[in-house]
């Protein structure tokens, strides 16, 4: 298919299409990445603005079967859901999350919602520019509402904060113990906890464990530009589909906020920005792994170093010379 | 002075010959670090094998009480000992650690022992190089035991650890809340804990707190190739001056351990491949800061990825094209 006619097709709001070029911007060949390019400057040209929120959450939180519910529920209000699954631990594996669709039964379905699983293979940097790209032609899609899941796992969720408007934290009712594990870099990205299973017998626990991230929350910081009982924990329950609509009433609430105070626009201005300096270091850095004869060269040199035969000062000055850099 | 007399000086063991060289070291001029340089070269050509012992410790642990009592206790069997202080915090007050020498009163006095409190200035990547620079000055000026001291705070462990043959963490009395706090990537650098102020009352509780470790240290993992019983923690009193005669004896079982299993010399080759490797890749990454004209060109492009009007990915590929970087 030529470029024209899967971008007219994408804007068209076909998910084939969006599916296959999202396998374009996902691809390694040089060819496919000359198109996927190729393609997004084509429809970035005017890119839709859809909320982009990002939910992170440990495996046995009940992600699925939230976004399941949420999704749903969001469908039925006339949105347009994409959900796309970044899996640090799924480049590891070797494969894509088994059952991604299928956990989410119903939603994979519905034809106003786009389910995207996980890729396989590369490295952190190279997921953040593939997902980057797969929310853009989501947007060019349609979509409005795109979610971002991530395991926590690693550097993932500042990099999904990083590319998102909304950061969500969804957790399990737990012990007072517990609630220390989570780590406070991730709280603080936090703009909304979610307690979930706020159902039956772990309904009292909910609620405890819900004060507890309340409390932890507000001795962590305000965000001086956010209203001022933000970031929030709530309860909601995905399997009892309980306070999944206060959920988005709060998203909706500081994303208004936000964008009424040019926060919104402000936010994203930044995150490009920073993802512009990202791929600069990136791309300086990856000589270093790509190119064959800087490879060796740097093998070279590092074996004088570790025999003691050069220091490291000369031979760092004699392999920045090789790449051309004189200092 | 001519490098060739500053090298003989530091050969000979003169103290203000070395704290020159230091100075040279931690100088940003181009034509002091041609003449390190020219220094170093010259000087690393037959190293001493001083130990490398890194000691990291929270302010109000009794760093430098435990630094004089323990070095006048090596200088007092016949060691010559350099104290070498890491403080990143130190680079933003802009100056050195006040009264380092003086809270040392007796070893900075002690003509066997050679104190250089840390520079001011630069960032982290910098303080690496100098550091590292300096101890190979103190094993070619006869030092045979160099202790790198470093406040707890950011990446400054690891890069210490990164240096050093034994990485000793000193630690105070506490409840079993605060062991808590200690994060688990330091436990995991530890060698050896000691816990300190263990006289007077704080006897009991500096025990309980030292069980505490070891049974952390134990759930945590056992170096392969260390012997069974390491790492530990022990006690120890600076200030009583009891325990430090088995805090030397520990580091000395465990270093002549790696010695006699090559760990040792493997373990410095590999730090040495690694600092290389770093090198490299901060020159790289130097340009963007240091070249005038590039950083001019990445706060124009920045500006048009930020407003919409570029992509990230042409952005990219228009700035490392102008770093003469071709994908």
């Amino acid at each position: 298919m030529q470029t024209d006619e899967l971008a007219e097709r994408i804007c068209k709001g076909e998910r084939r299409a969006l599916a296959r070029a999202i396998t374009l911007v996902e691809s390694g060949r040089a060819d496919h990445r000359e198109q996927a390019q190729a393609l997004l400057d084509r429809l970035t040209r005017a890119p839709g603005q859809a909320l982009r929120i990002g939910l992170s959450g440990t495996p046995g939180v009940g992600k699925s079967t939230f976004i399941e519910s949420f999704g749903m529920m969001l469908t039925g209000q006339g949105h347009k859901v994409a959900v796309l699954a970044v899996d640090p631990s799924s480049a590891r594996s070797g494969g894509s999350i088994l059952g991604d669709k299928t956990r989410m039964e119903h939603l994979s379905r519905d034809p106003n919602a786009f389910i995207r699983p996980s890729p396989s293979q590369s490295a952190l940097g190279g997921v953040a520019r593939r997902t980057r790209e797969a929310v853009a032609l989501c947007e060019a899609a349609g979509f409005d509402i795109v979610l971002i899941e991530t395991v926590g796992v690693g550097q993932s969720e500042t990099m999904v904060a990083e590319m998102t408007d909304l950061f969500i934290l969804l957790m399990a009712p737990a012990g007072g113990d517990e609630l220390q594990g989570v780590k406070r870099g991730i709280m603080e990205m936090a703009d909304l906890i979610l307690v979930n299973k706020a159902d039956g017998d772990l309904k009292p626990a909910a609620e405890r464990t819900r004060a507890d991230y309340a409390g932890a929350l507000r001795l962590l910081r305000r965000r001086p530009q956010d209203p001022e009982d933000f970031p929030k924990a709530i309860c909601v329950s995905a399997v009892a589909r309980s306070g999944l609509d206060q959920a988005w009433q709060e998203m909706q609430t500081l994303a208004d906020w936000r964008r009424d105070h040019s926060h919104f626009d402000r936010r994203r201005a930044e995150q490009a920005r920073y993802w512009f300096g990202e791929e600069v270091r990136r791309g300086l850095l990856a000589r270093l792994e790509e190119d064959a004869e800087a490879r060796a060269r740097m093998a070279t040199l590092g074996e004088q170093v570790a025999k003691g035969d050069l220091t490291v000062a000369r031979a760092t000055a004699q392999m920045l010379a090789t790449l051309g850099v004189h200092r």
